[in-house]
């Protein structure tokens, strides 16, 4: 592609360093912004400028933050027993809309992935194990995505901390509320009929 | 959505005022950022302030440039008596891509559509019609998309400039190169074979 303007193929270029950004799409993202208030545009600059520069990671659990420790870590009304443990701040999210959940979180960045290069010392699994060596967690829950790194990241973190004798219990697979059974995959179908649960469990939830 | 950050909520909302891009894709943008070095989206960041105060556009034919006077129309080597009328930049860029096109560019900046309250005087046609005025001009190519806007916006702009008896002419439309015929609408292939073209001539493009 030839740009007629430098300044203009400085921004396609660096917009098109995003994740499923091609320089097409930069480029009509680039000449929108153009066409609008010039004020729109610094603001967007700023708001990325600020966030970078900025933004906190909770001390506590490493969930994004604009103080030391997160609001969820802050609050007293929590159950400091129960952790959740999340690959990154939008499992935090998806789980806080459904309001079941009234424990803490620990986000990992991540799952474990040797083909990605990405082993355990680049997530945050350490700070998860001294945590629950201070003996104040009962249980941990396994909120990871259920694919081939998820799982291990899963067992990694298990054989950390299974000298310490806590409740450990990964969310429940099965088929999604809604669904016809004769679309579901054979594994989800089958792990739904091995951990079938108590009919009158059911009606509760 | 609820975010943790004010500071994140600021940059994912920003992110979400471009086209195409909803409040999911933004965050996820955004936590991609947050995952890189700082530089890159400080990067980024300057490049957008830098492009949006100090672009500026061609004064001859509108397109977008670092100087007063862009290179193509500063470059003695085209041929100014035949401009072509395009719609935006990327078509400056489509057609200067092909190397099959000597003259200038007139960049409207858009499409009479009275839908979306785009009005010929929201365009740059004034220029162009003054530009016509001088007498230099041969020859004007209109080289607007094929739709109601496209075909409207040609038309007003023939009209202004009817009485100056230079020479006006469309891009062909017809059949894409490579394309089955059975799959061609009836407008294109109609149109095809109404405007036909000499063999011999076929045989030399």
């Amino acid at each position: 592609m030839e740009f007629s303007s430098k300044l203009l193929e400085r921004a396609v270029n660096e917009m098109s360093q995003l994740p499923g950004i091609g320089k097409r799409t930069a480029l009509r993202l680039v000449l929108h912004m153009l066409k609008q208030p010039k004020n729109q545009t610094l603001a967007l600059s700023e708001a990325l400028q600020n966030m970078r520069n900025d933004i906190k990671f909770c001390k506590s659990c490493n969930n994004i933050s604009d103080v030391d420790v997160c609001e969820i870590c802050a609050n007293p009304h929590r159950n400091e027993k129960i952790i959740c443990v999340v690959e990154d701040i939008r499992d935090v999210m998806a789980i806080e809309n459904t309001s079941s959940f009234k424990g803490l979180y620990h986000v990992l960045g991540g799952k474990i992935s040797p083909m990605d290069g990405i082993g355990p010392h680049d997530l945050n699994i350490q700070t998860l194990v001294d945590k629950v060596k201070t003996g104040v967690v009962e249980e941990l829950i396994f909120a990871l995505s259920s694919t081939m790194e998820g799982d291990t990241t899963n067992f990694y973190i298990y054989k950390q901390i299974q000298d310490y004798k806590i409740k450990t219990s990964t969310i429940a697979r099965g088929i999604s509320v809604g669904d016809e059974l004769e679309y579901a995959d054979e594994i989800t179908l089958g792990r739904s009929i091995v951990n079938r649960i108590p009919f009158e469990t059911s009606l509760k939830s």
